[in-house]
C-alpha cells in the first residue's frame, strides 16, 4: 500500500505500532542507515522550529545569551567529575583516529556538555561582577543507548538546548532552577497543549552528578510517564572540580553555584502520542506547520469558479500559514486522508454551493466537528477555530491525566494498578529510602516520577510502613 | 594587561596576531581544550545568530525546508563515490566504540552530508511529483585540519548549513546552483558589507564530487582571498551511486540532478579581517548585535540629571538594540575602550552639557566622526546614522577590493606583484590546463580563485603562452 493511505492500526489496539506508523506516515522522520540515529524529515523539522522559537524567546527573555563548545571532550575532562562519568561513560561514542593518525587521547562525543562548558566558564569567571553568567546552547548530543530506538523517544543522537549558568550564591541558583522548569511547563502546557506535573527527582532519579533534579512528567495515554524536561542544582559539585572560583564583593575568594537544564527533540514524540489518534498525527495550532488546508470540492461543471474562489480565500487567509491542496491528480477523499495523517488542525472546504452561499465548511482534525462559515469573516473565525482547538486539546490531556492519577494507599491497590497496562500516575506516600524505591521497581516496573513541590508527608510510606517523608508519584516510565 | 585594555598590536604591523586579539578581546571566540577547536562565545554566536536569520528567510524564501540527517556516516557510505571519499577521507574523525563496545563499522563524523542525505533521498524520491526536493540542514561538521587552527577561519568543527536539493533536469539544477550563490552574494555584500567576486571554480579546485562549484570570493586586507562559500551543481554523480531516480512524466525511469551548497562560521571570520581597525573590531549594523551604546559622562554634580536623561534617551531608542553602559566603577574613557574593541557601530555620549542643550552626541566607530544631535530627533537620526555606518564600510571595502584586483598581461608583473604581501586578485588569461595552474600555484603560491561569468577570453595563457581558453583569478588563499 502507499504510505499516503492513512494508518492502517488502532492507537488502542496496537499502540507502539500505531506510532511508529504516524511518524512515517505523517513524514515527521524517518529511520537511517545509522543504527539507532533517525533522520528528522522537514515537516517533523518544522515543529521542532516552532518548538525552539518558542523556547529560544523564553530563553533570551530571562536574561540567557546562546553560545557553541565543541562536539568532543577529552576523556580526561569527562572523567572529572566522578559521579557525572559514573552516569555518562557507559554511553559515549568515541572518536579514537583523526584522519589516519591514532588520537593521543579518545575524545567523547558529548552526551551533555557539563565538563566542557565549565572548563571554559573556570577561565572566564573571576569577580562577582562576571555573575551570573547564563549561557544557553542548541546542539546535538549523543548517547550510546543500547534499548531499542524509537523514532523522537529515543536515538542514539539527538536535539536540544542544554542552559548553563553560574550564580554567585546557592540561593540564585535554586531560583534558577525553578525559573527555567516553568518555562518548561509552559512549553508543554501553552505551546504543546500536555499538562505536566512537576517536582524534584528522587536522589536515584536526580542527574549524575546534580544537587537535585526538578522535572516535568507527562503521562501518556498507555498510562506509562515520559521525563519531558529536567533542571538541575549543581550544587558546587562541578565548581569544585573545575575551579569556577570569583571574588566576592567581601574580597573572598569562593567557588560558585551552577545549574543545568534541557529540553529535547523528544518533547515531539509526546506530542505525537499525546494527541494523535487512529487517522493519524494531530496538532495543536501553536506548533502546527500548516493552521489549514483548503481542499476545492471540484466538479467538472463550476470547476473555475471554485478554484478561484479556493484562491481568493488563501489571499483572505494570508495572516495564517495555509496549503491550497489544489493537485488535480488526487480526489478529494484522498487530500483529507492525506491533510489529516498529518494532523492539520483545520480543513476548509470549498464547494460550488459554498461559492454561491459566499462561505466555505470548517472541519476540525481534533473532532471532526463541521461547521459552515461565512466567506466575510473567514480571517477571524479561523482565528477563533484555531484557539478552540488548542484549548480543547489540552483540555482533553487534562482530564486524562486527572482521570489517570490516583492517590494510592496501600501496596496491594499499587500492585494491581501497575500490573494493568501503564498503570498511571500513582502518589503514594514514601520513607525516603532508595531501598523501598528498588523493591518497587522490582516488583512492579515503576519507578519515582518526582517528589511534588509544597506537599507535606503523612501517614507511612507504602512499602515499608516507616513513618512516611515524602509524597511521591510512580510511574512506568519510557 | 586586563583583557579589556584594547588591542596592542596594529592591524598593518602584526595582521595575525591583530586578529586574534580582536578575536579574544571582543569576546568572540576563545581557545577550548579540545585542539583545534574553538568555542563560539556568546557574542560571537549572536552574530552567527544575525547571520542564520538573514540566510534562513532566504533559504525558506526560495521554497527550501529545514531537516537534520545523523551526525554519524557509516565508512561504507562515505566511500561510495570515489572523488567524494578521496577528497574528505584523509581529513575525517572516526568514532569506532560505544561505551566500551567496538563497532561493527566505523562512524565517520560527517565532514559534509551529501552521502547520508542522499542514501534518504533515494528512498523518497519516486516521481516527477516529488521533485523539486529542497532541502537544508543547518549543523555542526568535523574536517580534521592539520593546518594550523584560526578561530573561525579554520577549525577542526564548525558551524554552517548545508542545502542539498534534487531536480529532474540539468537545467533546474543549474539554476539552483546560481540562485544560491546569489544568495551568499548577499549574504556578504548586504549584512556583511564585504564585496565578493563570484564564478567558477577551476576543476582542480572544484568540490570532490562536484560537475563544477560556483563560489563567492572574498579579498581580504592582507591582499589574501577567502573561498566565502560555494554553491556545487553535482550532475547525476550522486544520484547514479546513490540511486536517486525518477518516473518522469513520460513514464521514463530517470536519474536525478543534485545541488549542494554551503555557508560557513567561517563568514565571521572574514567579518573581523575585513572592517576591523587598530582599536579592534568594527560590525556593519545589520549583524552587529548592540546597534549603539549610551554611555553617560558623569561628573559628581549633575550626576542624576545625566543618569535620568541616559535612561530616558534609552526608552526612547527601544526600537534599536541599545547599552546603556552605567556602570559606576569605571571611567567614560575605560567604557569608550571596551564598547570600541567590540565594535559597536554608534556610541552615544551624554554629558551634562549636552543635558542643558536637549541634545546628545553621535560617535561613528567607523570613522570616529562626532556630531551633535537634537534629543527630539535622536530615533530617527540613529537610523540614519548606521545606514550611513553600513553603507560606508561596503563602500571602503568594494573600493579596497577595486584597488587590489588587477588586469595582468604577462607572467613577471603578475610574480612581482604575488611575490609583494598577499598579492590581490590577479586576473589573468589562462589556457584551461591543470598543469599550468599547478605551474603558477608551485612557483607564486596563488591558487586559481574563481573564472568569472560571462567574461570572453583573448589572446595567449599568462602561463605558457597558448591560446586563451578563461579568464580567470589568481590570488594567495587562506
Amino acid at each position: 500500500m502507499s504510505e499516503d493511505e492513512g494508518i492502517t492500526v488502532k492507537k488502542d489496539e496496537n499502540y507502539s505500532e500505531w506510532y511508529n506508523q504516524v511518524v512515517l506516515r505523517a513524514e515527521l522522520a524517518d529511520f537511517s542507515p545509522v543504527k539507532g540515529c533517525m533522520v528528522i524529515r522537514p515537516y517533523g523539522y518544522r515543529i521542532w522550529e516552532k518548538i525552539q522559537s518558542y523556547l529560544d524567546g523564553r530563553i533570551k527573555e530571562t536574561g540567557h545569551m546562546n553560545a557553541y563548545f565543541p562536539l568532543f571532550i577529552p576523556e580526561s575532562l569527562l572523567t572529572k567529575e566522578s559521579e557525572h562519568v559514573e552516569g555518562f561513560s557507559p554511553e559515549v561514542a568515541w572518536v579514537t583516529h583523526g584522519g589516519d593518525t591514532k588520537l593521543e587521547e579518545r575524545l567523547a562525543i558529548r552526551p551533555t556538555s557539563e565538563t566542557i562548558m565549565y572548563t571554559m566558564y573556570a577561565k572566564w569567571v573571576r569577580s562577582y561582577r562576571d555573575l551570573p553568567l547564563l549561557i544557553n546552547q542548541w546542539a546535538n548530543v549523543v548517547r550510546w543507548e543500547t534499548k531499542m530506538t524509537k523514532l523522537f523517544m529515543r536515538t542514539r543522537e539527538f536535539l536540544w538546548q542544554e542552559g548553563h549558568t553560574v550564580h554567585a550564591t546557592e540561593e540564585e541558583a535554586a531560583e534558577e532552577v525553578m525559573r527555567m522548569l516553568h518555562v518548561y511547563k509552559d512549553v508543554y502546557e501553552h505551546l504543546l497543549a500536555i499538562p505536566v506535573i512537576i517536582g524534584t527527582k528522587t536522589d536515584k532519579e536526580k542527574f549524575a552528578g546534580a544537587k537535585y533534579t526538578t522535572t516535568c512528567e507527562l503521562l501518556m495515554p498507555d498510562k506509562r510517564a515520559v521525563q519531558g524536561g529536567t533542571s538541575h542544582h549543581l550544587g558546587q559539585n562541578f565548581s569544585k572540580v573545575f575551579d569556577i572560583s570569583f571574588t566576592d564583593k567581601d574580597e573572598q575568594q569562593k567557588y560558585a553555584w551552577n545549574t543545568s537544564w534541557g529540553l529535547s527533540t523528544r518533547t515531539i514524540a509526546s506530542l505525537i502520542m499525546m494527541h494523535g489518534d487512529d487517522k493519524g498525527l494531530v496538532l495543536p495550532p501553536s506548533v502546527a506547520p500548516i493552521s489549514a488546508v483548503i481542499v476545492p470540492i471540484i466538479f467538472k461543471k463550476d470547476r473555475e469558479a471554485v478554484l478561484e474562489a479556493a484562491r481568493s480565500l488563501r489571499d483572505a487567509l494570508s495572516g495564517f500559514v495555509v496549503e491550497l491542496d489544489d493537485r488535480e491528480e488526487y480526489s478529494a477523499g484522498y487530500k483529507f486522508n492525506h491533510w489529516e495523517v498529518r494532523g492539520v488542525p483545520v480543513r476548509i472546504e470549498i464547494g460550488p454551493r459554498d461559492v454561491k452561499n459566499g462561505q466555505v465548511v470548517f472541519v476540525r482534525r481534533d473532532t471532526g466537528t463541521k461547521r459552515s462559515v461565512s466567506i466575510d469573516n473567514v480571517s477571524g473565525e479561523l482565528r477563533r477555530e484555531l484557539d478552540d482547538v488548542q484549548t480543547a486539546l489540552y483540555e482533553r490531556a487534562h482530564t486524562f491525566l486527572e482521570e489517570n492519577t490516583h492517590v494510592v494507599k496501600d501496596y496491594d491497590t499499587f500492585m494491581r494498578l501497575m500490573s494493568e497496562n501503564g498503570g498511571g500516575m500513582l502518589k503514594v506516600q514514601w520513607c525516603g529510602s532508595t531501598g523501598c524505591e528498588e523493591a518497587i521497581k522490582d516488583e512492579t516496573g515503576a519507578t519515582s516520577s518526582c517528589i511534588p513541590f509544597g506537599e507535606e508527608p503523612s501517614g507511612t510510606c507504602i512499602y515499608c510502613g516507616e513513618p512516611a517523608r515524602e509524597v511521591v508519584y510512580f510511574a512506568k516510565h519510557y
